[in-house]
């Protein structure tokens, strides 16, 4: 190419005021694939998933000597026997490599061991400061105190570490989804920085939530969970026709639904306020 | 009651030659409410787990590495990622009682940490020996060389930590499916114990597997776990019609019900009858 063509593009360019954002979004879409589609694929996905873990824990009753810090004493650990097992099972993970990966995160950050396996390349695709949006607490809080009342029976069956594994997945899954709201941002952020921008350097919150917000796509979200609690959760026989509508579930469809437009979907749109929050930093 | 009475019926009871088995039998019926009913209900339950693993672990692609010894060393392990991600965690959920239940087996059970959590009552329904009976390593062997080539993709993400915990998600309720051989055994033993007996006695396995295996119960099942695979692994959307034969599987309904009949059902017979040939030590 000609230097005075270059010359000339770079000039276009300028004059464009092509801003910062904006370079950044065109190389972000070369050199990661985030798409929209992508995102909400995922998003889809992950929904089955928490349901499944659900289905798998309600196979025990609510076994309350699992949260009780009374239960049982160990040399060197305190809290109830679903902390330690949390936090003794993230720490292998974490040893194996599994919090390397931006899309995860930790209950217990504090003291995790580092990995021991020769790191990985993920994608680089979300700001830096990604890493500390963590709502897992929060997470942690409302599974407890809000959720697994609703789901599982009452009763004690003795199996308590099978029932703390099973939490350490429900908890997993759900963070995952929740804090997959950083890729969520990110998308739309790159779709539309014209709009998050001005709000971002104003730090204005209310206009990230409306822009965030869209209630159609929420009720049918909750719409669509309601209907994989039915499908995931029946009984399946043979020979049988098939009838979502019939039968019993192995957990309340409408307290999945709940549970995703009382909790799920606006923690969601919390880390997506947070991570908007340091888009530019 | 009168003391002549008494002696009477002593002496009936002598003359129907009640055997050992049939008391125990009786006792048991009473103490521990085995019924082929309740292990029925158990397995159809745990088909679900089962199906609802392979899900999650085709979530990722194969992802080599996680297998490979030559991948990593860390001080003090030797041996795959997996291999350390299934031993360690095995060795928290020891800690916190896990194989305390005579249901659960572990993978790797020497060296593992003893229980630090009070002793659970769990109902006494198998014979002693049955702790001897453990076909995890067979188990291992099939999961990892014939069934997980055949259901997750080819490739690698790098999500090892996450790939070895759901091949251990996988491992566990394939194990516990399997070693429910011997309450299955059990309960077949207690309502058919004259023709176990001599076969007992005279460590006949063949007559043991003829006496145990039922085709049209084994094809059933091998139907009904590709109708879950269907059923459970298809994309569910919202304002669709549902018709479990369109659209694409998460896991391959085929695959699942050819491993049941190549490898869940033939090692849930061998756990059957290891179990037996001890049910009168």
């Amino acid at each position: 190419m000609d230097v005075s063509v270059v010359i000339v593009l770079i000039l276009v360019c300028w004059t464009c005021s092509i801003s910062e954002v904006e370079m950044v979004k065109a190389e972000s879409d070369v050199s990661d694939g985030l798409t929209l589609e992508s995102v909400r694929d995922s998003l889809i996905r992950q929904e089955d998933s928490i349901v499944f873990s659900l289905i798998e824990r309600a196979r025990f009753p609510l076994n309350a000597p699992t949260y009780d810090p009374s239960y049982f004493s160990m040399p060197g650990s305190y809290g109830s026997l679903v902390e330690l097992v949390v936090k003794q099972t993230e720490a292998v993970q974490a040893k194996a490599g599994r919090y390397e990966n931006p899309k995860e995160h930790p209950f217990f950050p504090d003291d995790l061991p580092l990995s021991q396996v020769p790191p990985h390349k993920y994608p680089r695709v979300l700001n830096p400061a990604a890493v500390f949006v963590n709502v897992n607490k929060k997470i942690w809080d409302v599974y407890f105190n809000k959720l697994l009342p609703l789901f599982v029976a009452p009763g004690d069956d003795g199996n308590y570490a099978s029932t703390a594994a099973r939490d350490l997945e429900c908890l997993q899954v759900l963070s995952r989804r929740i804090h997959y709201g950083k890729l969520v941002a990110e998308v739309k952020f790159r779709d539309e920085w014209k709009y998050y921008e001005p709000a971002i350097r104003a730090r204005d919150k209310k206009t990230l939530m409306d822009l965030l917000t869209a209630p159609a796509v929420e009720r049918a979200v909750k719409k669509r969970v309601a209907k994989k609690a039915r499908i995931l959760g029946q009984e399946v026989k043979v020979g049988d026709d098939i009838d979502e509508n019939k039968g019993k579930y192995k957990v309340d469809p409408a307290v999945v639904s709940k549970f995703y437009g009382d909790w799920v979907i606006p923690l969601t749109k919390d880390v997506e306020v947070q991570y908007l929050l340091h888009r530019l930093d």
